[in-house]
Order: structure tokens, then C-alpha cells, then sequence
């Protein structure tokens, strides 16, 4: 997609310019952390959430509105790079590969690469609070509110217990409501951060943050989906990471519960919704909608 | 303490309606994770530090200042929190008692113990942003910058990769440099970030800031060459967790280099500098001797 290829290097140099500032000045103390979170952040990401934040703040403020999200495009990337490296660890998913790379913790250590994530996570706030130029500082703050929420019970890790607690119940012990639940905290919170930090930077209403959050909810959920169709069809050499994992721990997935098609069909749909929300921008939502797009087609 | 002990009540109500908020309205999804955070946030902490925001608050504003405060001596209350759950995990320090208390993992898993770590810390983002009232926005993103900064590579995650590294390097390899880096970013990055949070809260300015910083950075070091003397000193019991780590994984410690009592001269001298950062404030600063008092006395 052309929007998240034109913003890939940008935001790849901005990532690394945000590590680089919270170790100044480098020293021997802080190159193992530092190579860590580094690591991560580099292992070949499509920077989706960036892109989400850059287009919506693109939307609603243009090419300044985009500068003024660069801080929260970061933050997000960042966020979703900690969950990744935690999620990847022994305790959680036990995963060694991510995006066809050793995970983090196969390189560097399970404790190094916790503390790498806590360093991410934190570093996200920091950013976005330090980095941040030309916006209304109550905006600032609304992001960093937004931000945090994204993360915690109500969010990706909340999210994630209920999606630890759901393993093993495959068989009919998980409703469509809890397993909705778990992707709308464990995946869709962190896009729906993504829009609203950079609709809210670039000064959007609140009516238009409302509508980007409903367009981001679906998006996320048709990207779940998406996600665990790929588990069932794809090899792991094509994910970049161990495929047929939700069948091996028994946990309920759409494809279970809707059959493949009846999944693939339901992304779709999900995905139709979601481009509804922004019919009141015409052609002003086009980067926003290939986005929506982008997400489904990765399912097939 | 009297400050500690007045404020103890207050600061418990208001770490418990910050949890409350976090996943309101509740619902069984949360439930889980949010009993894990809520079990490490009520094991029977001091409060040191939500005591310092309080007190370098009230110190600048008064009683509104420290009310105005609360929500950020919550804050580092929480990353404090997030701290020792991570700490603790068998693939850091690997222990099992706390506070006298089994550790987060021990009662939850390994799994929960990590994510409720995770929200805890975006929490403390996230309730800064919300729940500060009757602050200047660009006083709270200040705050919100100085918090995510004292976790990260150049705080507690930093601070606690170079402590695992110095582990089995007891023999003269880790220098006192090394050590002094090692507990100024491990231990009192977020004891400088809780009084610079409060004061900057209360509308302190740049140089009451960096007086405040330096008073906390003293502290800090004479906080964690007491926690080597009682890791030394005292029983598993009283401690409330398990002594003779530092010994039984070849660590270099204060006392290690120094000597006991040189370790415990060095703790005094450390705190006679830290007051008389605030001599300019006379009587005011009582509060804060006494704190740093406090904190030298647990050594002996």
C-alpha cells in the first residue's frame, strides 16, 4: 500500500531517533537495553499503526497535522513492539520466531527482554509527552490518556488474560461475546489508539474522534480475524512466526467458530463497516480506507 | 513517620479508585487482571514515595498543591508496584516472598504477573492524564514526560539490566562508578521523578526543580546502600523477603566496597547532603528531612 510505504522510512528514522535521545549521551551502561529495544523495533515491522495515526491526523490537519503525530505514530509502534516481546516470552506464547527473526528473548535473555519491553512501554509516554510540538497541550494530555488505556485492564493486557484464560476452551466454553471482547482489548484497542492519538493531535471534534474509533474497532477486529484465519492456512516460513498455534493450545478462534469462509466473509464485512464510518469524509478518507483494506487483504 | 502514616489512608483510597476507574463498568473479563494488580498494590507498602510527591508538593502548594498531586503520587506508587512484580519473576530475581507476601507470580502465574506489571504501568500514564485537576496541561506533560523517562534505559529498566549483568562480577570487575549508575537509575530515578512529579504539580520552578532532584537523587543512593546493609544484616523475616541475595549471586554491594559501617557512614553522609539541598527552605522542608531520615533509619 502506497500511503504505509511512503511513511515507512519516517517513521523507521523518527523510531530511531526516539531511542537514540532517551540514552543521551550513549554510554557502555546503556547499550544492552538499548540493543534490545532496538532489535525489536527493527525486526520488519509494516509500521500499521503509524500509518493509521499519520492518515488520521493527515485527515483532520494535512501535512502539519502528520508532523504534530509523528511523537504518537512512534509511541504506538513502540507499544506495539513491547506487547509483542512480552507476549513472545516462556510464560506467554513460548513463541522463538517473530517476523522470521529469533524472538527477542532468544536473543538477549528473558529478563533483558521483559525490561526492554517496560523500557518501550514507558519510553511511548515519554516521547509523546517530550516530543510532541505545536499542540495544544490539553491535547497532548488527551493523548497520553488515551495511550495509557490502550495498554492496561481495559486493553492489551487485559485483553491478553482473557486470551491466556480462554486457552483450552475450544469446545464451546468461549462464546463469540468473550472471544470478541478479548480481540476488541487485545487487538483492537491499540488501533483504535493509534486513530484517535492522531485524529486528537491534529485538533479533530470530538464527534470526529468517535468516528474514527468506531471505523479503527471494526478495522481491529477484521484484522484479528484476519490474523487467525493466517493461523490456520498460512506456513510458518510465510507468517515470519509459528503458525497452527491456536489449534495446538485449543482456543477458540473465528475460523472455529465461523468455519474459514464464514470468517474470511465476517472480516470482510467488518471491513465494509468500517469504510461506512468515514463516508462523511468522501474522498478525504481514501488513505483510511486503503488501510482497511490492506488489513483484509493480508488474510488472503 | 506522622506525614507517612497521615498520608498512608488517602494515597490506599485513591491507588484502589484508580484501579476501580481503569476497568469501570467491571465485568468478569477484568476480574483476573485486575485482582493481580490489586494484590501487589495492597501488600503492605510504606508509600515512600507517593509520600515524597505529596510532600515536595505540599512544599510549593500547600494543601491544593498536594491535592492536585495526588494523582501522580498514585502514579509512582503503580510504576513502583510494576517494578517489583517484574523484579521478582523467576527470569529476573526469582523470588518468592515479598513484603512477606507470596509474589505476584507465585499466587497468579508467570503470565498474569507480567501483564498486570504492564498495566500497572500504562495505568500511571493514564490516571496522571485523567485524573490531575486544576493543573496547568503543560505541567502535566511535564510530569508525564519525567515518569515515562525514570523507568526507561536511563531508569529502573536500565538501571536493573546493568544490576543483572554486574551478577557474578563480585570480585572486583564492577567498579563503585559502575555500582553508583547501577543504584541512581535502578533505585533513585523514581524516588527524583516522585519529587520532581510533586513539584512540578505545584507550580515549583526550574530551580526549586533541580534542588528537589538533587535532594531525591541523594536520597535515593542512601535508600539502596540501606537495602544492601539490611540484605546483609537482616533475616528473611524481617525483611519480609529473602535475605543474602546479593552474597549468594556474587553481587558487588556498598557494603561489599566499603565495608559495613563505611557502607553506613557513606548512607549518612548521603542524607546530611540531601537536607542540606533544602536549606533555603528552612522549617518548610521539614517534611522532607524527616523523609529522608526515615529512609536511612530502616538500616539500622
Amino acid at each position: 500500500m502506497k500511503f504505509l510505504a511512503a511513511q515507512k522510512d519516517a517513521v523507521d528514522a523518527a523510531l530511531d531517533a526516539a531511542v537514540d535521545a532517551s540514552i543521551a549521551p550513549p554510554g557502555p551502561e546503556t547499550a544492552t537495553i538499548a540493543s534490545a529495544m532496538r532489535y525489536s523495533l527493527r525486526a520488519g515491522g509494516k509500521r500499521v499503526r503509524p500509518a493509521l495515526t499519520l492518515a488520521a491526523a493527515s485527515l483532520f490537519g494535512g501535512e502539519a497535522g502528520m508532523a504534530a503525530a509523528m511523537p504518537s505514530a512512534v509511541a504506538v509502534e513502540m507499544i506495539h513492539t513491547m506487547s509483542l516481546i512480552h507476549d513472545d516470552l516462556p510464560a506467554m506464547d513460548n513463541d522463538d520466531l517473530r517476523r522470521g527473526l529469533p524472538t527477542n528473548h532468544i536473543v538477549y535473555g528473558e529478563d533483558v527482554a521483559i525490561l526492554a519491553g517496560d523500557a518501550l512501554l514507558a519510553l511511548a509516554f515519554e516521547h509523546v509527552a517530550k516530543a510532541t510540538e505545536g499542540v495544544d497541550p490539553r491535547r497532548v494530555v488527551s493523548v497520553l490518556g488515551v495511550l495509557g488505556a490502550c495498554v492496561g485492564a481495559r486493553g492489551l493486557a487485559g485483553g491478553q488474560v482473557m486470551d491466556l484464560e480462554s486457552e483450552g476452551k475450544g469446545d464451546g466454553e468461549v462464546t463469540m461475546d468473550t472471544l470478541t471482547w478479548i480481540h476488541t482489548h487485545k487487538t483492537a484497542a491499540l488501533l483504535v489508539a493509534s486513530a484517535v492519538a492522531g485524529a486528537t493531535v491534529a485538533g479533530a471534534s470530538e464527534e470526529d474522534v468517535e468516528r474514527l474509533r468506531s471505523y479503527a474497532t471494526k478495522v481491529g477486529l477484521a484484522f484479528q480475524i484476519a490474523d487467525d484465519v493466517l493461523d490456520v492456512t498460512a506456513s510458518s516460513a510465510v507468517l515470519g512466526k509459528t503458525s497452527g498455534k491456536d489449534e495446538a493450545v485449543n482456543k477458540v478462534t473465528y475460523p472455529r467458530l465461523l468455519g474459514l469462509d464464514g470468517a474470511r466473509s465476517r472480516a470482510e464485512e467488518l471491513v465494509a463497516e468500517a469504510k461506512a464510518c468515514l463516508d462523511v469524509y468522501g474522498d478525504k478518507a481514501d488513505v483510511l480506507l486503503g488501510l482497511a483494506d490492506f488489513i483484509i487483504e493480508r488474510s488472503n
